[in-house]
């Protein structure tokens, strides 16, 4: 056997395979968008021949799906990574830090692809909508562990908390000038007062008119 | 001349069939993408023969900046209508209701294509660097006119609301249990926090070391 792409090919395990063509895959979608880019685009980024390449994935939805389900599972790797020494505190600062500030533009342009494919596909909602649903879960049990106030209403901060995250992934996609220093100045800054119980949080359970 | 379709559509001035062909893309675009929809499905949607409808969009990508520049135009319409009796805070808080949290899930899809749309094509980054821009120095006037403390400052202030009107956004296209009440209550809340300048607001012209 030469000592070939073929031959370095062979020696890759399944997992290792499908992990580098989703890189491949995010590379091209990051630089064209999920619809502009052909399975051919994504064999060649892969340097894999098409037939080879469909037995990993069978469509472009399969693809976008994968790195839906890595996005996600790249959250929960970092929550597992901060938490293992035991301090909360500094797991919940490094994962608004990491996940949702100090991201690449590329990261931050792939989650928005995510959001507008999951409102057309069922299959990336649910994944979508999972995700979402333990990182609300994890930051709401975790903003209770920290609360250093009876009056930190720990649903009501990741109310306010959430979409902020997700309007800050929007602006590092958009804004030519965006800070990240300054958006994590500034979620640090309503996450402490937050624990402390001096944000003016809306009720979460709320019955307002103002519908 | 017939009573049918063509002779109404003669009728038609250009500029008010660029607005019916607009609503009618906005309306495909945002049952299936940008990109599964072809000239030919916008056409129908149209009720216009290709040929005809080519007249008035030229490409897919005009229909995009079209709709684009349409939002831009919406919200800074919404802002004259708003400002019209002169009552600053009235406009302010109808501007975040009506064009940030009590908007249709079809709006809020659209905005979410348009974005990932603007981080691959020129023209569309500029028309919405163009909003950004408008927004961010109509909000810091604003909140500098109706501040009721020396320590709101009103680009801080921005820059917090800026990104969690756009998650707001975000999480209207995305969450099944959005809940606009609670939305406008939480934003209202720290509106009316920060221009008593009772936030904690990172520095606009921060130099944190935390980058």
């Amino acid at each position: 056997m030469s000592a070939g792409g073929a031959a370095v090919a062979a020696r890759i395990e399944p997992s290792a395979r499908r992990e580098h063509i989703l890189a491949a895959a995010e590379a091209c979608f990051v630089r064209n968008g999920f619809h502009r880019t052909t399975m051919q685009d994504l064999a060649r980024e892969a340097a894999m021949s098409p037939g080879n390449f469909y037995r990993y994935f069978a469509s472009k939805e399969d693809l976008v799906l994968g790195l839906a389900e890595g996005e996600r599972a790249r959250g929960a790797r970092l929550v597992a990574e901060l938490e293992r020494d035991g301090d909360r505190r500094a797991a919940l600062l490094g994962i608004v830090t990491r996940y949702f500030v100090s991201i690449t533009r590329e990261t931050a342009i792939l989650r928005i692809d995510i959001w507008s494919e999951a409102t057309r596909n069922p299959a990336i909602a649910a994944m979508t909508a999972r995700g979402e649903a333990e990182a609300r879960s994890w930051f709401v049990e975790t903003f209770g562990v920290l609360a250093r106030s009876p009056a930190c209403d720990p649903v009501a901060l990741y109310a306010l908390l959430g979409p902020l995250m997700k309007g800050i992934v929007v602006d590092r996609a958009l804004l030519p000038d965006y800070d990240p220093a300054a958006s994590v100045a500034q979620l640090l800054a309503l996450l402490e007062a937050g624990l402390d119980g001096r944000l003016p949080l809306a009720p979460t359970s709320s019955a307002e008119p103002s519908r």
